[in-house]
């Protein structure tokens, strides 16, 4: 049995998790591949009532679309245009659609180990995106900045199990026909994760895009055939999408840019009170939305997505990590693989706090979204309050899960050398395998060892000041952005970005809500 | 489409979950059954292999066994013993005793709602178990007492969703020999769940059946056919077990009364550091154990016990809710599977304090042990500190995500009623679902209520303190012991009880090291 005894692991560096320096470049952190058959909610029947149930809300209802431009597209294509600016789908013609959408979607990084393929096992994760405030414990919740901003952006980069960039936080001290400008600098100077472009009106997202270009170093054609961002479009649940969504839809399929189209579907508010009645709404919104980008450019990138939750039904307040956000979750998954689509999920809560409720809600959510088959996880890292908050805290507590399922991803070996026979004789009745063989072969790289939970004993812990897990976390935070390494970035792109920036500053920046 | 308006259910009373007296009863929440196909970490033939190399070990390595009494049975039925004290097993043999075992087991509760069925897709959850020490906000830690341990005993007593009642903490200020009357008493009049029987020596077990015994109103022969009670043998890994535990297997079994042979393989310290190898230790130890069962009662009701964890190597503290710990618990339930046995798993922290690492941790072990197939969690709730300390807030903040789960476990109906198609017509394009009928027909019991979380704003929470979870779980921890209404116990059956309790405490009540 000396096959066990491989060795050579000696010699190998010691990988601390969570230490940048010596852990980059794991493969199994930089492209999760979920292992798990994803767990189902409902019988292929029933997936297939709430399939059909969505495509006769389109055939007989319809979508309310609030841009003629959009409404002009959909009626080009066959669908057909009713009373007051609503458009019928008509079902074979959406689903010819719909085929036309990859299953498969590979973001390109600008640093190669960077990009990032969705669809299928394959699994990206994003920072909470959106918040108008920022919290931590030193300054309490307040509005956003463009320094918050950047300092969200620098934690990200520290770490690896992270691959998108979400916008964490509003710079809400930089006025709106400029603020693109300043929170793609920063993007693109502070972090290499693939950027987020906001659906803020056709000047703001052709600025922002022309930014991307000329950081990768791309033609225009070129990057029009390089997905390099990713946005979200949000139907104005119930049955409608707004102008700002259409044209977004429209520019970023004609640039090639990942679009998700994810229904505010609240189940009790903005949708049925019932989950497959809110699945319906879902699923009817995201196909009409998706759809739109398939008629500008069949095979643009988009990704079906989820966030059917609930209300509090005593005050309409939104719930998230319930238990119908699960189900939902789950159901989600079998819906997206129903049109070969990618999932699009989030790990939100509800808490105003960083604290054990926050914890509890988010990992339902994450778990639910997970084991569902969620390929992306939006606001993955730091959202509080129903989104209206990114927490310091909250981020490193989340980057700390989402490495346990990294880790949780990886497969186990089973062969003559983990079963470990050998060493279980060597070692016998009573004893302890500290010092056998067969663990100093494996102690450095055997299990995962973790960023913020503390495992000492309670009286080391007390003897250190007795400090929770979210004071851990607001140091943990505040070392990796003073931690920061700034992204590669040719000088020469930089003053191309900046030039560009300047100019489009003199000429008054983009107005945002056309 | 008229049928989905059911109506009717307007009169019906308002339920709060987590409010005892307007939901006792829900049957979802006191036989919990996992709609969900267990997840599974190893292929068919990995896990045959970690079966024959666990086999191995118990033929060619064998089991030291500390009882004479027990190693005599062991030999009587066939298998060998060696020098020193090592039992080696024929493995048809073994495998003959462990398919006499039940593949389900009921065991019966005092008030006929309590009875709980494990195996197959029915789950049982029990409070934490066997701390030395509590914690509350108000006092801290410390050395446990009767005092806290009654009051677990009352919180205990008002959550649904908890099955099992567990030693949850050593009172220290009873002396040993005496301690078990304390504990029995305070069960018998402070709940109905289903007790825990400790194996601390004959003359204890015996005590603390007879006093159950009186408590249903048994006969000795009815009780010995009937689980009312289940304990814990841990064997004393590696490849050990001592005389109190094949004291208690053999007592157990004669008694009927349910056995959870629990090895403790901790990867890397008792455990080979690989997960499989662990993995094949625990089986072997597992199989051995229940196997004792089988000699001396076949039939007798024994579940398969899963705590393989891993260690910190770099201090060789023990860790939990770890990626590697829920990879076993995902395996756990293949093998338990494999035998067509129930298994017992853990929801454990190592966390020192109620806050987010306890949270994470504990829903980390608990989303591997539930989707893992386990049928019971032991130590559900309370546990911090890897077991050193049962915690009020923890407690509570486990009771709410149990809540959920069993929320989560009851599936979800679609029919033309819950599509919801005239419900979204009737709305429409914009507005909202507040006021439908589709939503009044069900707001009241369309979603899970939340016990702990706040849903609240954030203007609204800091205007009422800006109170934690742990915090406010503290307040519903002293509520429910206020409100704590004892179980239905016949009077003489109390006197009977007490009475028997003063005699063997005369007599000098128990040594608990025989």
């Amino acid at each position: 049995m000396s096959s066990q005894r491989s060795g050579g692991r000696c010699g190998r560096a010691a990988k601390r998790a969570g230490s940048k320096a010596e852990n980059a470049f794991d493969a199994a952190w930089l492209n999760w591949k979920n292992p798990y058959p994803p767990v189902e909610q409902f019988s292929a029947d029933e997936i297939e009532a709430i399939h059909d149930a969505s495509l006769k809300v389109l055939r007989d209802i319809g979508i309310k679309v609030l841009s003629a431009d959009a409404r002009r597209h959909y009626v080009n294509t066959g669908m057909s245009e009713e009373e007051d600016q609503v458009i019928r789908f008509d079902t074979d013609l959406l689903l010819d659609l719909l085929s036309k959408a990859p299953p498969e979607i590979t973001l390109h990084g600008r640093s190669p180990h960077r990009s990032v393929t969705l669809g299928g096992p394959n699994v990206g994760i994003s920072t909470s995106a959106g918040s108008p405030n920022c919290s931590d414990l030193q300054g309490g919740r307040r509005p956003g900045t463009q320094a918050d901003f950047d300092n969200f952006a620098r934690a990200t980069q520290g770490f690896d199990v992270i691959h998108f960039f979400g916008p964490v936080v509003e710079p809400q001290d930089v006025p709106t026909h400029l603020r693109h400008f300043g929170m793609t600098r920063s993007v693109v100077t502070n972090t290499d994760k693939i950027p987020f472009v906001y659906f803020r009106g056709k000047q703001a997202v052709a600025d922002t895009y022309e930014i991307l270009r000329i950081a990768h170093g791309l033609s225009y054609e070129d990057f029009c055939n390089t997905p390099v961002s990713y946005s979200v479009a949000n139907s104005n649940s119930p049955l409608q999408l707004d102008g700002l969504m259409c044209r977004g839809i429209i520019d970023a399929a004609r640039a090639g840019q990942m679009m998700i189209l994810t229904p505010f579907t609240l189940a009790g508010a903005m949708a049925p009170v019932t989950i497959p009645g809110a699945l319906v709404m879902q699923n009817a919104e995201a196909l009409a939305g998706m759809a739109l980008s398939q008629i500008i450019r069949p095979g643009a990138p988009v990704c079906y997505g989820s966030f059917t939750s609930n209300v509090d039904m005593r005050t309409g307040a939104p719930a998230f990590g319930t238990p119908e956000y699960v189900k939902a979750a789950f159901a989600s998954g079998q819906l997206a693989r129903r049109y070969n689509l990618p999932l699009r999920s989030s790990a939100p809560t509800a808490s105003n706090a960083p604290d054990a409720q926050a914890t509890y809600e988010t990992q339902m959510s994450l778990w639910g979204a997970l084991m569902g088959g969620a390929n992306m996880i939006l606001h993955g890292a730091g959202w509080l309050e129903g989104g209206l908050t990114i927490s310091a805290e909250k981020f490193i507590i989340d980057v700390e899960v989402l490495q346990m399922f990294a880790e949780l991803f990886k497969p186990l070996q089973v062969n003559e050398a983990t079963l470990g026979l050998e060493a279980i004789a060597d070692v016998g009745h009573g004893g302890h395998f500290f010092g056998t063989q067969h663990t100093l072969d494996r102690f450095e790289t055997a299990f995962y060892s973790p960023l913020l939970s503390d495992w000492d004993n309670f009286e080391n812990w007390s003897d250190r000041g007795a400090v929770d897990a979210t004071t851990r976390a607001n140091q943990i935070f505040y070392d990796t952005v003073a931690a920061h390494e700034p992204p590669p970035l040719e000088p020469a792109r930089l003053e191309e970005i900046d030039a560009f920036i300047a100019r489009r500053t003199a000429e008054g920046g983009a107005d945002i809500d056309r």
